[in-house]
């Protein structure tokens, strides 16, 4: 049997914190990784403007609750699910994830988790492991599942790399240009289909 | 993050063989570990069996179409996916567990494979690994997740003991009795209350 392992953010929903800074209207919330390279400091300021602005999760979920999946996300995840067992492996926190979890037809998360006071302030973040997605597919294997991996970008590489078989999806050109030993999806169709192929190369 | 491990059979769906044996009227389909100990016996005894009558795995199939979760599974189910992660781990096969999947939101399984040939009948049987239940939990604790499980029986205890928490739903007396570390729900609201204390315990 073959486990599917998804990114989501990219390949089934928008960036999350794109999403909240639009909904919100905080430009500040647009900054990334290319803007921070240092995650730590990227979320410690993004959890100081959610602070300054008085945003505190349960806005935050109201405001994600109004995001959708991309276009072709669902149909996809319905196809899927009839072939495969699917996991979803994210960087996002469990409390941004689940209300999309439930618009994808409730696949299993894999993420980390924000922490929240009693009055609903997010006071910090914690990662659940360095490397998270990597250490799953690892683990997935070990237990004889053949794993057929997506992303988007650099921190799904990783977990690329360990897979039986790995596609990129609508990735970033330099992406590309970095890892050209992986097939590139351009739309949730093209991404069925290589995990149709990808399955019989595997099982053949 | 917590994740719910859950014994499929006499959890959320009937025993399917006995599904299976009732649904067809082929009582010799009955037969269990406790009446053929060899499983490698038992499940050549069953294939020649379904051999016999000609029951190919898409009439099998049909016949658990039919069949129905545990009164009260899929409220159960609808509950318990709003605070965990949820992981169906069972010593079914894919193409008997599938169709019960779609009647309990579609939870990710982790199981076996029948071998089937092209004219649909069943000609062997795969088990991903040996103590598969067991080696699933500790990976997951590997990858820092919390794990509560649940089972009804012999081949569950085996995940329970490496689980944090454990709970036997509805088990037999002779397993309450050779397993008294356990505590045991009888119906899915106990169940379901037995996961939300055992969560305020790993989080406090």
């Amino acid at each position: 049997m073959i486990v599917a392992c998804l990114d989501l953010e990219g390949v089934l929903v928008p960036e999350i914190w794109i999403a909240v800074a639009e909904k919100t209207g905080i430009d500040d919330l647009r900054l990334t990784t290319r803007d921070i390279s240092d995650y730590d400091k990227l979320m410690k300021h993004r959890l100081s403007i959610l602070d300054k602005h008085g945003i505190d999760i349960n806005l935050i979920q109201e405001v994600i609750s109004k995001v959708d999946p991309l276009p072709g996300a669902v149909e996809f995840m319905n196809k899927l699910r009839e072939k495969f067992q699917i996991i979803i492996l994210s960087d996002t926190f469990y409390q941004f994830g689940m209300p999309l979890m439930k618009k994808l037809g409730n696949p299993t998360l894999f993420c980390h988790n924000l922490v929240v006071d009693e009055a609903g302030k997010i006071v910090d973040y914690k990662l659940r492991m360095p490397d998270q997605k990597r250490e799953a597919v690892k683990r997935l294997k070990e237990i004889n599942f053949n794993v057929i991996a997506s992303g988007d970008s650099y921190n799904d590489t990783n977990m690329l790399s360990v897979a039986d078989r790995g596609v990129l999806f609508c990735p970033p050109q330099n992406v590309i240009n970095e890892f050209p030993q992986y097939p590139v999806a351009l739309n949730h169709e093209e991404l069925f289909n290589y995990f149709v192929k990808a399955e019989k190369e595997i099982n053949s």
